[in-house]
């Protein structure tokens, strides 16, 4: 499978198939507003969410998908998409900042699900920068003698939604967490020698946050501290607001530099899916800033904001999209301690 | 730094420097005993650990070294070995099951406290086989443009450690984990492109639990399931110690393979950490199996058993035992799903 790179000298490889799990119907902004004391205007205006997905019953606070289902989910929808098998997999690696347990990994137990065995697997612990690393360790995972990967990015908030708060004494900074987040996963197939199709490359991550506190905080708990008083989801949403804008800038400007592509020759942009209202910001100000005329790809107003799903149901809905000679960039801020990763993509 | 790789075809990494964090002073089997009513003779002939260390103090159970405090500790070290600063590294990887957040990763307040900034860095989600996979994370993302990598593998059990349980009451099974684990780091900066020294490669990393039961599970809490009634550490001593030898033995048999290395010229093996007793089995079931000659680099019947710090604190005890010639094999078990790990690295 050689040929010439449409980059000579960027390390390519192609997406052969993807696939995506929400589990649920779709919750709108009605039913999650009446259920937590929240305004149906306000989470569409103010936020931007319309809908999303969740793997716990809002009512019984029942958990009906978990982290692994909805990973398996994703992986069984690209295998198929990509008309492969199980035993095709080479390498599988999985990015979530909700892992179902501590150990095992929870990659290993969707690797045990789908009937993969005797590879190498990896398990990132990040927030939404983890699929984009992912993509990065897949990548860097595969050569001719083991060609393919298996990447899957899923979140869920199960364990942090308290649903018995006192919704109506919860200030508006704690009321968001419960009306944008959602539960999903999303998967994709990677090939190693591919020279036509959607080919991906490069895949970058970088920390940025020296010295910044913090945007995000996510804890967990153990036996001995399970009645800590500490804050246990804290999200910092001016810092969010303020910070991401600039580093989506940033590696928007450092993949046009690697691609070489002039800024109004890229048909896509995979924006920072936030929620809707700042995402649509953040996209018009990259759009007027490089003088971009992509369409954005966009999920999180749909599935709700589901941490490393979202840059893989991002590509799915991409790849749907891609015609001969498409060029796609990809962004996700990671707002917990400042990362900016991203992709190039493109159709030959 | 080109020249003939010592094997040529295999992609060998330098060991630069190592380095390690043990909090506090060993805690002895007499002291530990005391503080959980075990008979220390019970622990030193059946479990084989002599002491361990521990970032918790056990009479106030405040927490006096974090996560962070030693992952970051013992990367400063491995720098000092190294004669390198901050601003030489490349690539960060930490490997731990015990985060101190979900979010931010830890890897990146590690990175933040050292001054590294810029760069790539991942987190892996993993029991101790996530040393080996983070050697082979940082071994995958270095090279000409890029050769350094900062690897920490390190484990912090103070969540886990209710330290006001009846003791007397606590059946054996659960007694175990409060005198067999222990707190630590270990860290290793890689080199590409070296070809003298301590050199690293192949490291491999191997899901071998398709349809087994798991030997370990640790789960964590968020606020909504803090009350939670399941058991937040699950051990599974018997199908550990059945399981973990035979998989050690595959892991020395795939390295001897690729490496070509007869046997007997192994002269260092670093062998799965279980504890103290165990190990000895399983070191002495491989000599035996192999025809081994090597001198075995142990260190989790001092330090306690630390999880993913234990394959570095190893390294770390081998790099200042080569000679001209030495050939290591270093193997990691994680029975939570039983991946099995590994490593060669010799001395040129």
């Amino acid at each position: 499978m050689t040929g010439t790179s449409p980059r000579p000298g960027t390390d390519l490889v192609g997406v052969l198939g993807t696939g995506t799990a929400l589990p649920g119907e779709p919750i709108g902004n009605e039913e999650i507003g009446e259920r937590f004391g929240a305004d149906p205007r306000w989470v569409e205006r103010f936020i931007g969410t319309r809908t999303r997905h969740l793997g716990v019953d809002l009512a019984s606070g029942k958990v009906t998908h978990t982290l692994v289902d909805l990973a398996t989910e994703a992986a069984a929808a690209a295998l198929d998409d990509a008309g492969m098998a199980p035993a095709d997999v080479d390498v599988v690696v999985l990015a979530t900042a909700s892992p179902e347990h501590l150990m095992p990994a929870s990659v290993n137990l969707v690797a045990d699900r789908l009937g993969i065995h005797q590879v190498p697997t990896f398990q990132l612990q990040s927030g939404c920068a983890g699929a984009m690393q992912a993509l990065d360790v897949a990548h860097r995972a595969i050569g001719d003698a083991n060609p393919v990967a298996l990447v899957v990015g899923a979140d869920s908030c199960a364990k942090h939604l308290v649903l018995d708060h006192d919704f109506a004494r919860l200030p508006a900074s704690e009321l968001v967490n419960y009306v944008i987040f959602g539960d999903g996963a999303g998967a994709a197939l990677l090939g190693a020698g591919e020279t036509s199709g959607a080919l991906l490359g490069p895949v970058r991550n970088r920390f940025v946050g020296l010295g910044r506190d913090p945007g995000q905080v996510i804890r967990w708990f153990g036996a001995a501290d399970r009645d800590s008083t500490d804050q246990p989801v804290d999200e910092d949403y001016k810092a969010i607001e303020s910070g991401v804008p600039g580093l989506a800038a940033d590696m928007v400007a450092e993949l046009l530099a690697e691609t070489g592509w002039p800024a109004a020759t890229v048909t896509h942009l995979l924006p920072p899916q936030l929620g809707g209202r700042m995402t649509d910001l953040i996209t018009a100000g990259l759009t007027e800033r490089f003088g971009l005329t992509a369409s954005a790809i966009n999920c999180v107003a749909d599935t709700g904001n589901n941490g490393n799903a979202l840059p893989l149901l991002q590509l799915h809905r991409l790849v749907a999209d891609l015609g001969p000679g498409s060029r796609a960039l990809g962004v996700a801020v990671e707002s917990s301690k400042w990362i900016r990763t991203g992709f190039a993509l493109e159709s030959v």
